[in-house]
């Protein structure tokens, strides 16, 4: 399938156009997918403001968007495994295969890792990418193409969830409710978690926890996180701290909320370059504490997990808007910072 | 078995006499031990110099020492494993075997533990003490005292290995090498760590580190540490870093040698309230980091490991003294730090 | 509290009489319990029909049920941690909490447990039992005592689940959905198993199993499991099999339903002393295989997982009876196996 | 490099010719390497005598071999990380690396892989192969080219010591002193094992494995093997048990060895389809039984733990000969069983 399709490019920090670029060709191992649904996530509105992330910078004019659902329409020669006019959700990165890392089942850490939207590669607030077919998941019929985009965050929690060996009937507190911080939520429940304590300054993404299940929640500008825990847990503290808020004051709340042995996982990215954590804390208490970077393995158990109503993932979408209105939807999801969750572009 | 013994005892900060205490007498389920070789550990020396050690003040005339062997003399009418006669060494933490921690493997977080020489429980420096049977693991004939006493720090070195899942061919940074850095790495040594750089202020610490099998030292007042770990791994930096110094920078520096995907031990504690680390540095290379607080389930390893010769522990044992001479010994630990290691009480 | 109290008591095999006893008196760290609800177990109407299990032999009249939970109403001098009137869920084996197993975290395999209703100990079909206060939970005020008597069973469930490493999303099959396969299905469910096959030969069980949430039941009258297996997965096999039947066919099909990596977990016992298993599809596919003996460390997670009414237990009840008709329940138990599930004793 | 290259073929079952071949051409991820060693496996020999191995059946003149090491002697356009000249050892199986087990890191477990000399690849019996360069590891100069042939049956020892869990300071009992057994042994003794008990039925291989670091030896003409390990683990069994024998009777032995809470690994493919195992055994004693499939994840491990000379694989290796002798080398393997271990054919 050769032809144009309509593209919304960040041509400089602050700007999107739509644009007309080539339909993408798939290689022998890829598949030509038109997207159906695409989330954005606060590191296209990171890039959208700044133009880089740390040292992944914007050189060229780009397309955001890595959160991706929808419709194979062609396949390369190689392909199997997969039939054209299928629904898929798509993994945004593509590794090497062949390093220790992905050889060792922590593909996430490849060094050679394409990921949709991070420099110099392009995303997905497009009408077609080309992607290696291993990278993509049949959904059933009945699965939304939002749902489907979703699977990528959800994945995300569902990492932190296994990184931070969660058991069933156990208590967990999730640091900032934002739309990562909701779907560790979803995640965590899913996997048995009995009290889940959501904690964030926005009553509104309070609110949405407690449509998605959170047993309790904390609201930072009226009570102290960790008092706060220990009244809802009669002093017992949680069995799991998740950090997705990107917030050193999270992170040292995060430490402090959980029992002697209890674990903490590490999601979000603070400002900061270093964060004043108590050692003795760690050591006195033995406790664990994980570094979560995206995820891996994750798609087929999202897959499974979302293919049936048993987790509502409404709360978590607070917009639909089209290809046309991508720039209009970063605006947004940056002025309406208060009242936004997850944004999905359908192209 | 009743009468009087010979006990050095921490009668204020700084002032350690000896006494004349009754001989205890074992309970139903304990033994009485005639101690042959005390250790002289870092945790004795601060009690001896400050008096307290964070929440645990010296509040009366106290026995030090925890790091002991013996010979059993007497038996509670409970005990039928143990015989009269037999050489032992002995774990010094008795715990409840009834709370959550005990029953599920992690007894070393029992919050009722009973610890030698942890205020307000009396030590070892002394000709006898009674210790509850469970606690006390025969040891082979030919395995000297000192040697057997040496299992207490040696099972801080086995459970941080095992905290931080040593594998066979790993290589293993351990900051700091002094006793229990030194007896970190034999217990790596011991679990198949291929290369194990160990590092240090001190030249003596460092020459006493090689002879126990490190195949590589930094000396840090000579180069910093990162860098010479860059340089000895070729870029390839740690799987694991033991931290053991007790120090802020020496944590943070654990942190950086470790490769995308490696594991951190902290065991030292830090005066420091708080060490500034770096998220970013865990986050983006999936970090875990493993607190460590004392150690269970390591005695019957550390007997069988140090049952026969593969490990020497001589490089550890710098003095042999008297129980007369305590009091010398904990000054000698203090003034001469850079040529003592392990000092050995043999009553 | 002293006098009498009426027990159901096992006299010779096949002849249970309701008989006045001693009401027990609890020992400084023991409880004295009201018993309020009973299982019956499988166990149970083994001893009663032929006497014995394995090498536990009944020898004296002896009271059966472990299965059981009850109301304090007192305390010996050194229980601290419950209160008079406190609803409670008891855990039927006292552990010595000094062995390897019990201080490494397997306290089922201590060899010196006291198990209620394993002889030489009685067990529960009585009015009150004195239990060391370790092994009860209270519960919430609104949890009935027969939800919290079935936590018993329910732990056999979850422990199988755990040994099984079920992770959220995962396909597993059950064979046998009597009373343990099927809180087995709950505890699975529980955990976030996506797709539960229930296996059993009884039209009743299955009915029961759906209602309790499996996604699909085989009949094995009517079906071959392993064809039925691979038609229901499309070929793709479980993650993982849990075997409760007791029974040599099951645990085949067990072994033969997972996909190469998977896992079987054993619980039910065969009657046969060998059962012919395929060492090649062990070692070609790398299944793993996991014993499972009673449970550990289950009560506070079976505790929070029922608190709630997420997980329904009314179809696992068939009958309720009194203390008075427990010889009937055996009765009903033998002869009405194909339509009774669970009975509860309710002194 | 194009040209010919001498290959010993094996032609129809029991005869092997030495042939010209085409020197393969490396594609642009292969690198061409010049064989300097090469070990003789069972399954070779099993091809060699049966022309099959299960459904893997021999339908055309093919090149048997796949533990061998070698010199690089040219790299297709894409492989960076290799140099000609580079000695490096070889792991004969190319995986997909997008398949779920690939993506997971259980890469043994792919149904795509093509190892080498197994139908229809061909393996390394050979002058020159071509194999992916991914697949190729580096070893130091001074290791010598057939111990770097070594590392792939050390590498099932080495996957079953993982998959066992073993500990520092364990028992374990080997079943079968074979090549596998004895590369076991030395795996297990890299890992820590502090009693390491080889078993088998031919004093000759007894007696390597004493050579090699077993603590004992049970001689299964002269004494039963649990008598045997009873006696000398004084009736505490061991912790793990590996069965490389592939013998039923050897793996009902490997079940009774174990403790409770033990761990057996699975190695050796029995003939027979089934094998009478006791499931009372494995529940009462919940014990795991893990079946081990080739390897994954070994080679780097396997190439640290050989580059000193801790470990001398001298006592394995028992003959040397040359390309040309190959087919003597199969006779000299089925015809002198019992003095023969490793046949290494040097091209």
């Amino acid at each position: 399938m050769q032809g144009k399709m309509k593209a919304a490019v960040l041509v400089k920090p602050g700007k999107i156009e739509i644009q007309e670029w080539d339909i993408p060709i798939p290689s022998k191992d890829e598949a030509l997918v038109r997207i159906k649904a695409v989330g954005l996530c606060g590191s296209d509105v990171h890039y959208y403001e700044h133009g880089k992330i740390g040292p992944y910078v914007v050189g060229k004019p780009m397309i955001l968007g890595h959160e991706a659902a929808g419709e194979i329409v062609s396949l390369g020669s190689d392909v199997r495994h997969l039939t054209v006019g299928q629904r898929v959700t798509i993994e945004p990165g593509v590794t090497c295969g062949r390093c220790h890392h992905c050889k060792s089942g922590h593909y996430n850490l490849c060094p050679k890792v394409e990921f949709l939207a991070t420099p110099p590669y392009d995303g997905a607030f497009c009408e077609y990418i080309a992607i290696r077919a291993d990278f993509l998941y049949p959904v059933p019929d009945h699965m939304s193409y939002e749902r489907a985009a979703l699977i990528e965050p959800f994945s995300v929690g569902l990492h932190a969830v296994r990184r931070g060996r969660l058991k069933p009937g156990e208590t967990v507190v999730i640091m900032g409710m934002g739309p990562i911080g909701i779907l560790a939520l979803a995640a965590a429940k899913a996997a048995g978690a009995k009290r889940i304590i959501g904690v964030d300054l926005e009553p509104f993404r309070l609110e949405r926890a407690l449509q998605m299940g959170a047993t309790d929640v904390v609201h930072l500008r009226k009570e102290d996180a960790i008092e706060a825990i220990n009244r809802i847990t009669h002093e017992q503290k949680a069995d799991l701290a998740i950090e997705t808020a990107g917030n050193g004051k999270a992170a040292q709340a995060a430490l402090r909320s959980v029992r002697r042995g209890g674990r903490v996982v590490l999601v979000g990215l603070p400002q900061e370059s270093e964060t004043p954590l108590s050692i003795p804390y760690i050591v006195d208490n033995e406790i664990d504490i994980y570094g979560v970077f995206r995820y891996c393995n994750t798609y087929p158990t999202g897959v499974a997990l979302l293919a049936d109503d048993d987790i509502d993932l409404g709360p978590v979408i607070t917009d639909y808007m089209t290809l046309e209105q991508t720039a209009a939807a970063f605006e947004k999801a940056i002025k309406e910072k208060n009242s936004t969750l997850k944004i999905i572009i359908c192209p």
